[in-house]
């Protein structure tokens, strides 16, 4: 980021819009469902929540990616996944992500940038799950279908645990109202 | 953070309202008006928008203000300015603090979690005003009064500079909408 | 921080020395022992490591501990236990740090400076502890002795993590040299 | 970063010494001389040490390149410069790069991850050549010749604020040492 103005290049520049509808599709053409996600989300979250649903789980990955900080994350890693893929980066680094290898860690950067948004209070569960690996992050982390999901494997954490952040953010606002504060959300 | 559910301890139970509500307070009882973080985004960002009013400015900073993040860190720092002001912490942190002795640091980690809300794009700014000080970054910093802001100027500068990254966010959805795409505004 | 240049008020100027000793006999007062911390490295890569010793973690806890980004984040946030175990700070302040509130956060942030310092690889290792809570980390986050340590559990957790990242640092860089790269140590 | 330990694939292991050396030419490749990097740490300090060289600027700057973590967002960095140049990433992350979007902001977060390994004293100066473009960085982002350096520019300045921020560390103890302190340096 260097230059603030957008200037008149029309043609080049891309949508909001598109660029989330390109998100999107990309996180499934690379085998992750949105209900994944918030099949990670709910295995963070239940036992603090009794009442938890699945659709409120998704419905905060949701949120989560329309965040355009989010959205260049995810554009960025899962390019840099398929280009390993296709052995077309240059050695050393061609290695280093074909492997995952323990000190890269720049997947482990973009990841982060996901968790800020929500503050810091992500990165625990990011962290846990990264280690413990359940659900659809077992399945990436398993390389038999010969992809390599170096950068998704910790996107898809980091947004897991993003929408646990601001699902607590929102449930914490939703107690203070039942107690008679004044309505308002500005979770985001 | 430690501990994911909201115990039964009602009295001790801050609201968010409450916890917003005090940020506003403290950040005006040490001198700082919402009109001169408003300044400091429109120094920032004036010469990319020729049509940016104050009041649009100001708005910004209202919503970086909302967000329960920047009020756990305005209020942690002002608290350890008042305390090194009063001489009441222990050494050596009262001389690094009250020195604002340039290998602390710990002012510009706090500073850095309220860039991060709204992405990365505020880093540069950020920087950029900690270092020139216009506005009342140059008061908070002139020690005349014999308080200590060794939190507070970070602090001021960062909130202006998200409130700069959140208007550049918000202008390019609504340049988007002028070009026919759906309006909807998940700026936050 | 502010002020690059290190002014002539002599008396006032703590020394790297100084504020290092401070910092270990800090951790001390507050119960933590340097063998504790190592314990937690040792817990979080024996598995990866076999011929792995206590010793070997100590030493890289006592690295991590000598560099200045980590006190001044020790020394911030164990005053701030304090503080808060002597109900001297401001409400609503001293509620959210007292009672470890969960949307506070600041504690992690704190934890987060330290990671960095060995780069993204301990973020997981941090997350994982901090929520499984092995050794002294429970002993922590068990509030029966009265005290508080609402940051100082997040900042053990910190340096352990971060230990452990210079520790598979310096292994990754002894196992080129056994391979025939030439020998030195830029860990650090 | 997935597993911690260095499985038994020694063709595809990359020594430290070969990714150390493999940055600097890559660095040199795209038109950045370690000279370039040493006046921008040389612009952003000489005020504050008279006796300051272009040497003892450039020894930090070494120092810097010598860490893992830089290397790994150099690398990476530069790859998707190239490959945006060559037109070879997908749409809209093609454009985004390409254009250095204002929004984009993944070249700010890799630099940010140079910027904590020296703690969070080095993020102003960061901020302040970024905006200001001194020397090599006014060259990089006049795309004069053809190249894409999205990436790059924002690596470089994190370099150079790294190095300024190592040797502020650095200064300081020799100050210290000249005060009667024991000569340690564990600066690194």
């Amino acid at each position: 980021m260097d230059k603030e103005p957008f200037e008149d290049k029309e043609q080049m520049i891309e949508s909001e819009e598109r660029i989330h509808r390109t998100t999107l599709h990309q996180i499934q053409e690379r085998g992750v469902r949105l209900e994944d996600i918030a099949d990670l989300v709910y295995r963070l979250q239940a036992e603090f929540y009794p009442d938890l649903t699945l659709a409120e789980c998704g419905y905060h990955v949701e949120k989560v990616l329309q965040k355009r900080e989010v959205q260049n994350a995810v554009l960025t890693g899962i390019q840099l996944d398929r280009l390993a893929e296709q052995k077309r980066l240059r050695a050393p680094l061609q290695n280093l992500i074909f492997n995952d290898e323990p000190l890269y860690g720049v997947d482990e950067i973009l990841a982060t940038s996901i968790l800020h948004i929500y503050g810091s209070i992500g990165m625990t569960n990011y962290g846990y799950i990264d280690r413990v690996k359940p659900g659809i992050l077992c399945r990436l982390n398993n390389r038999e279908d010969g992809e390599i999901h170096t950068f998704l494997d910790d996107l898809v954490g980091a947004i897991a645990a993003a929408a646990a952040a601001r699902l607590s953010h929102s449930r914490k606002r939703a107690r203070d109202y039942g107690r008679g504060s004044p309505q308002e959300d500005p979770t985001d």
